[in-house]
């Protein structure tokens, strides 16, 4: 295992300690219990939002923490949820008196986790409701998951959820935006090698030269298939296909959302970019937005999702509103 | 070879049309000759800025093209400098009649191309200056290069100047600034693996899974010398040593730039940053400003480099102050 790591059970500790210090103007790290929270947190009056799930997803959450977007975040060891705990803690320091809005991307030990720790928070007093993203269309049930997984359409949900409690909506309204999000998002991501998690230190899969995995997890569990590496256009025709099946996206304004898994060169994911803003124009879909980076990663992982989420003028306002954090930023 | 492309020939061409598409509101592409330029440019009355080199550096330097930063980017064939002709177009779409500032990593192909556009421009009644970029303590002389290379300090000189000609400082104060930004950051590199030029099909180096090659450059050439993988804090320490002997920081405020090489964990670059930021605790150096992720890449590359940016008032006002480009954003 060739990783720029000190001792394996500190990767964690570490990382988000140099997180810390890098961003000290953004966001406060504890470190028992684990979580991360905005520097100038709990805002009195404003909803929180508190997102987490393993490690090994960076940015995601703790990048999405500041202003705009998460309140808190709680990652796990790498691939493994968080316990109730420190979601607990990061939920009361998300709490500015409006109540806290959990959002859990769909994994057993998340969903059971946050759900322990909200039934734990509400005994003390503060409203959570929960909001669970199942953005993937690849599988119904996976190797972590009952029904669909959520992925990278996660960043939408919280940005965008974000922005609707920075602007004052109310806890019920803010989760029925996160809903709605999710509702209107669809994403499937591939995978050319899989990552390696220190603890097992190898890679989860390892594939022949010419193959890849047709709709991957973010834990590198198994898609729909695994087929022969296509060139990049064959491939993003096919995920636009799995995604523009499963939900219509006619005559709609969209925002496209090319991810990569964290060892994909960025020209590479404008490649497939290019592509899938190309079926679109076929499609008469609209491109309105565009995200194209490293959001939601599986370490090392190359390979690369795409998502799509069906826009209407107030989740256009609401994507376009100013956010800072340190993955994410514009308009402050 | 196992990449998320078409053919081979058009890997630059169709990444830039993606780029293109997917920043329409930042930037114009234009394939023939290439180079990418400012949407809402040239801006009358500023000083134009325009930088360049082999792709596969990526978000170097289309990426920090626009307000606050780059007017036009001209970008080669992988690894390979673009010939004067896209360098004089995209002078002329950067020239608002304040004359251009050429900031030139420092390879022989790119520093000899670069000279002769301007000399070309010149002819055609456009001032241009030069500041070539060396900021690598790893070798004096290299494959590609005489002297010391030009690496990620490059992107603080590009996001510096830029911020300078934004302001309304004329050309000689915009070189000015550059070359003061250039004397005042050293960079180190090192790799864990080389990535693979599509046109060559295989990496240009492969290394035991105990070693690395420590001073690496940017298209994997070699460095100061191949060594056992160590922890990272012990490489940091050796990178941290070979930056603060070449250059003194005592008692300064710094920029510390910890720099992912494309296929790195962005959770191992902030173990490194961790460790980074303890050794200027260590020798008394106020770590002022940060900047961590991938920004100057060696395709999926897995390594980093650190870069420390010595600061005074003017150089943090000039690092704070608005950008609005693909790749760095901050205040717009």
């Amino acid at each position: 295992m060739k990783k720029l790591i000190n001792d394996v059970p500190d990767v964690v500790a570490e990382s988000l300690a140099g997180f810390g210090r890098a961003h000290a103007d953004i966001v406060k790290v504890s470190q028992d219990p684990r979580f991360v929270s905005r520097a100038d947190g709990p805002v009195q009056g404003k909803v929180g939002l508190v997102s987490g799930g393993g490690s090994g997803h960076e940015p995601l959450h703790a990048g999405f923490v500041g202003k705009g977007m998460l309140d808190a975040a709680v990652p796990g060891e790498v691939f493994t949820s968080p316990t109730p705990m420190p979601i607990v803690e990061a939920t009361k320091a998300a709490d500015g008196g409006a109540g806290v809005l959990h959002i859990v991307k769909n994994y057993t030990g998340d969903v059971l986790n946050f759900e322990t720790a909200a039934d734990l928070v509400a005994a003390e007093g503060i409203t959570v409701r929960s909001v669970v993203t199942n953005d993937d269309v690849a599988v119904q049930d996976s190797l972590y998951t009952a029904g669909r997984r959520g992925v990278a359409g996660t960043v939408l949900v919280e940005k965008i959820a974000g922005a609707a409690a920075d602007r004052g909506d109310d806890l019920d309204a803010v989760t029925a935006v996160a809903e709605r999000v999710n509702a209107n998002v669809r994403s499937i991501g591939l995978a050319l090698t899989d990552g390696t998690v220190p603890h097992a230190g190898e890679p989860g899969f390892v594939l022949p030269e010419d193959e890849i995995e047709f709709g991957v997890g973010i834990h590198g569990e198994p898609g729909r298939e695994r087929i022969k590496l296509e060139p990049a256009d064959r491939l993003v025709d096919r995920m636009m296909d799995a995604i523009l099946t499963d939900l219509s996206f006619d005559g709609s304004q969209v925002l496209l959302f090319v991810n990569g898994m964290g060892g994909t060169p960025l020209s590479e994911l404008y490649i497939l970019f290019r592509r899938a803003a190309e079926v679109l124009d076929e499609r008469g879909i609209t491109l309105s937005r565009s995200l194209v980076g490293n959001y939601v990663t599986s370490l090392e992982m190359q390979g690369a999702s795409i998502s799509l989420l069906k826009l209407d003028d107030e989740l256009t306002q609401l994507w376009d509103a100013p956010v800072h954090t340190a993955a994410l930023r514009w308009g402050l």
